[in-house]
């Protein structure tokens, strides 16, 4: 859809330096925007590059403007958080596109569900007894709907998700492709070497505003439920285990794995292929950067890390042999140490007995 | 279904302290059970809560008997495992769940697959010719089963699972949504530069017994077979490469990667994200911790680690700025030794020419 | 379908000693290969087995021709590179087993779609309003082809893959079951705590003979697209984030992970689980091995190397204690340099004061 500077400014404040009618067809990069395109300043180290485009309007910061403006001929909306605001400038040029409410005819939806009719529902689909969707949501083709699972206002589901029975997802949830949400924990109980399952009978309830990407796995409880809480954002290829509770708007990204019964804060972040033991806890706004395993629990918010860093083969291969053997290296300083103070000591002693 | 104490009691063994006829309808944790449900306490540091429990009976071992008994009411079955007789238990009073048997309509079977009558074959789901559906086989919504490949009794996929030609698995499987089992391997020829593909026309063969997680894949042989042994349990998003042959009640956690033509033993455990290099052999009883790299193969039984040690950011910074330097701090130290022995020889040389 | 060694020499060159019309059936490995079949030598340490083969005929090395041939009675293929003369043909053998063209009849293909006469569409796929299926092309059961994308000739999607609108891909590709393509990147602005969501308007553009393993994730691009060049070959459970571009010939074992806007040069290769940090950039033929995070850009050629090594667990707890405490082992050595030298000074002053 079509919009004005105006009615951007209207919805998302800011301060317009420009025309409020000027038309805004689109949203494009800085180097490709063209005069009927919006396009925003996310980093100072981009003012030059900003000053040059050929954009109709540009959202920058404060701190920005007066460089920018000096060349670029274009409008200007003002903001403390120009990267936001074109968030928000994108979602509204681009939220029309909702295909049309109706149910294919080649899905098989149960004479016992519930399925509300502003709902969008495509080719292939499975909705099973007294599963429940709300107003507006979208289930696209080829998705799976368990008995007495919930769907919430206006969530999508993108193309071949699997949503497992009685569970719950709430308002405006996205879940990409390939998703699988309810399946069973993994709970074996041994028993003479052979492992015995343990039903997993709890559910997964998540909150509102909850993105799950595509082929991320989020397990089913085994007696109590897996929650993820309001605003969590999760990337692909994902796995939380199962009776994990993530605490509102904490964001992880692609190849996270949580294994079961973790409790993990607010606000938190985990870099891509962070891993998580089970049975820990991690404190509100602890950051995890990228590859690292977290055994323990952290109590203490701030940014942690521990992966290896990487290095030629070569220096790698002297350094992982030095890593093996720093217990000898120990072993040698300790020797030092014992045999310094000896010569110390007789050097000391040799001015008295000379 | 419902059943009473004697009933479990005659099935599963163990001692009952209580009257057999006391009905039990369902499962239930320590601190939710109720007057209709069986809890059990899997660990003695939770014997104060299973003493307050209002659960009808409790499960629990010789060694918790006597303290939980002094406070707690209900009837108990004393066993030497208690968590493997609740999952018995669980699995008993929940088993009577299964659907009916059917084909969905929208389901495409090729008229020359063997389907049992008793099989369960539910919505938009793909059999292809020659495949064989034993008794007692459920196929949830969506799934493909290709060419020649066998279900076995009683074995279980959710929805979504991609079960490919000439593939087998036992009784009592259980597939989770989105595992893909077959896939080609990963078998390139380079030739100056360019991969050329190596057709794979080996199979994937599993076991009796053994669960597969959901969006975990296990690619079909080469030339020869992968080959997955009973009892087998893999959690999530697991990967098996082609021509691995993975031991029977060997556990892998979610995120487990085993590369090509990997041997790994019976009754092996992994943590999550552990990674196996290929070509490489695992002996029985080896237990690797999660986020562990196997890069060679290991004989002797016993628990294997190799992960980097989590810490705040500023602290890594600091290891990591010195385990690369190493071998500097080597050279160090063996300078110092140098220096010092050195020293000793002309202090042990002075008395004598002083 | 079977062939004359004649044929085989005429069309992949190769020196052939022995009949040729010797008649071959199939592949096979060099102990299950017999009179119909053949076999080819990899590696020159698999000789005696090769000697000992009775397959038809043997695709081997001219290095290993003479001590082959003194034992082997069968007709020889001599080749530069073998395993490449056996890759194209056990192609050519089993390139005839393509589908019959035609929609099954549970496809949901929008009249709107364009698919070329010559496509195969199995049971229960979704193409949608737009798209384009070139001749020869194979998609199986349960795909989804979203809103304009474009599937290239002779390309096959096996089942359930899900392959988003305006995404494309060229000839002769490959896409294993469960892999999505041009599900939406992972990509949110921060405001006061809480994630708004960038619409992602960019596509994934995939070249030619491009092969993409069971459950690969490839991201759409926020406003640029992904690009993916020809000849890259993915294997399973990679995650490729949005507005990456891998350099063509490019090859990445199983569970890579590579965050978004990475650019990746040609003629690379990444062990299983490697990961790769957003917004670096690395050169052509650079090399990294399993397990190993890639956190900055490399420029120069060369194999890359950083994980933990593994170690019986005692062992590592030792060893990534001592890890932690570099810093202090640090100190020490420094401590004893600094009394080392002050030790020398005295010692070498000590005759003088003598």
């Amino acid at each position: 859809m079509e919009t004005r500077l105006g009615e951007l400014v209207e919805r998302f404040g800011g301060q317009l330096q420009g025309d409020p009618d000027i038309a805004i067809a689109a949203i494009a990069p800085l180097e490709r925007a063209g005069p009927a395109d919006i396009s925003f300043l996310g980093h100072s180290r981009l003012r030059a590059k900003a000053a040059r485009s050929r954009a109709a309007a540009l959202i920058l910061a404060p701190q920005d403007d007066a460089e920018v403006a000096a060349s670029y001929a274009g409008a200007r909306i003002v903001t403390a958080n120009p990267y936001a605001y074109f968030a928000r400038t994108a979602q509204f040029l681009l939220g029309a596109s909702k295909p049309a409410p109706g149910i294919h005819p080649s899905a098989a939806v149960h004479p016992g569900a519930r399925v509300d009719p502003s709902v969008h529902i495509g080719p292939q689909v499975t909705i099973e007894e007294g599963a429940l969707i709300q107003a507006g949501a979208v289930i696209d083709a080829g998705c799976f709907v368990g008995r007495e699972a919930v769907v919430g206002k206006d969530t999508h589901f993108f193309a071949n998700v699997s949503f497992h029975a009685r569970c719950t997802i709430g308002a405006r949830g996205i879940v990409h492709s390939g998703a699988v949400i309810g399946g069973d924990g993994f709970g074996f109980a041994e028993d003479k070497g052979v492992y015995i399952k343990i039903p997993q009978i709890g559910r997964v309830v998540i909150g509102d505003d909850v993105d799950i990407g595509a082929n991320t796995t989020v397990d089913r409880g085994a007696l109590d439920d897996t929650v993820i809480e309001d605003g969590v954002k999760l990337d692909n290829q994902i796995q939380i285990g199962h009776n994990c509770h993530i605490g509102a708007h904490t964001a992880m990204a692609g190849c996270v794995g949580v294994a079961g019964s973790a409790i993990i804060g607010r606000h938190c972040t985990f870099g891509g292929a962070a891993m998580v033991n089970g049975h820990i806890e991690i404190a509100d706004h602890v950051h995890i950067t990228a590859g690292t395993l977290v055994a323990n629990s952290i109590a203490e918010p701030g940014r942690y890390t521990g992966f290896y860093p990487i290095a030629t083969n070569a220096e790698w291969e002297r350094s992982a042999a030095l890593v093996r053997n720093l217990g000898a290296m120990r072993l040698k300083i300790r020797a030092l140490e014992k045999a310094l103070k000896a010569l110390e000591s007789g050097s000391a002693a040799q001015p008295q007995a000379g």
